[in-house]
């Protein structure tokens, strides 16, 4: 009331209401943001490149939970390994807008930027320049699948009868409550000591 | 035309039109599979238990792609190596049911069982059983993490200005089109390779 629509419509609103809409929902339209607004559609579009804009506003304010300072541990293992955890816990309050966030290019300059650090660690430490991408790629989808998981049901597998399935009804008596956790910590913890026998045998090879 | 309408709405017509619509548009109703079905909502009701039966049945047509055998392989790791990326597979082709199937339990008889076998190989192989459920997780969160990331646009990054990001576009330029499997094969290596290590750390143990 008295506010300025201008004020009303910044692009951090439009952030904010597209995420609210894909995690009550699981997606968004350009209509609906600027309905929950108040305002025409047409000015949501004076704001931002097409839903495609929208979708970099809602990874920004998904990304921006992500502590920045992970990366700038001076071993490249140890930084990977804390980004990954900060990353994890960003996606986890928001696992909805993770199906459409892997399947759309990054764009947003401060995502680019997170990225362009973490290339910048991997290509410093010896990891060639070729196999720096799908590095990052493979701990993306660790995080990602894990951060979808944490919204997993407890049990995950419901065994009626354990005559169906007796080492399923075995190993889920025996889970504690940590399994989500203690899943992803196995994978980063493989996942890392695997590129560090990568880095090693590659310098190896450099050194013969 | 002169079929009876029992025929038609069999379950697993039931199953392969909610797949179709999750296919399409990422989501599914009961009334919407009904409609698709051109039969009344509650005829639908009438062959499954609610809208969670017809997760699982979407869940067993998926899951059916899995190659049964790769579990049956005598070494744990090759068997699930094997498995994973059947598996990673089967879910690339129907990428938009992930977070659904993944946040939903899992009743499906035919479903339990391949978990039943999985359970079994590395209870046999000497995991301890309170960590079998979060290896399993583990694999699980690796596989679909990937197959979301075979529906990601290459390239996945946008880089605008080489300016802004110099690193990134240095990784990007040097990346090849193999980038989503090579990841995935970097993570599996890894996990599996971390897991044989676990196991021997824990026989050497029991054999102090």
């Amino acid at each position: 009331m008295g506010r300025p629509r201008k004020a009303l419509l910044d692009r951090a609103r439009i952030g904010a209401t597209a995420l609210e809409l894909v995690d009550e929902k699981g997606d968004f339209s350009v209509p609906e943001v600027a309905r929950r607004l108040g305002v025409q559609t047409a000015s949501v579009y004076h704001h931002v490149d097409g839903r495609a804009g929208v979708i970099e506003l809602l990874r920004e304010r998904v990304t921006d939970a992500i502590d920045p300072g992970t990366l700038s541990d001076a071993r490249w293992d140890t930084a990977l390994a804390a980004w990954a955890r900060s990353y994890r816990a960003a996606f986890a309050a928001h696992p909805r807008t993770i199906p459409m966030l892997m399947t759309s290019p990054v764009r947003a300059p401060k995502v680019l930027a997170h990225y362009d650090r973490a290339a910048g660690l991997l290509l410093d430490a010896g990891f060639a320049p070729e196999r720096v991408m799908a590095v990052i790629t493979g701990l993306d989808n660790l995080v990602l699948g894990s951060a979808l998981d944490m919204s997993a049901p407890e049990p995950m597998w419901e065994v009626s009868g354990e005559a169906d399935a007796p080492r399923l009804a075995t190993a889920q008596d025996a889970t504690g409550p940590d399994r989500a956790d203690a899943a992803f910590e196995l994978t980063l913890a493989g996942y890392l000591a695997h590129l560090r026998a990568l880095l090693a045998g590659a310098t190896d090879r450099d050194a013969r």
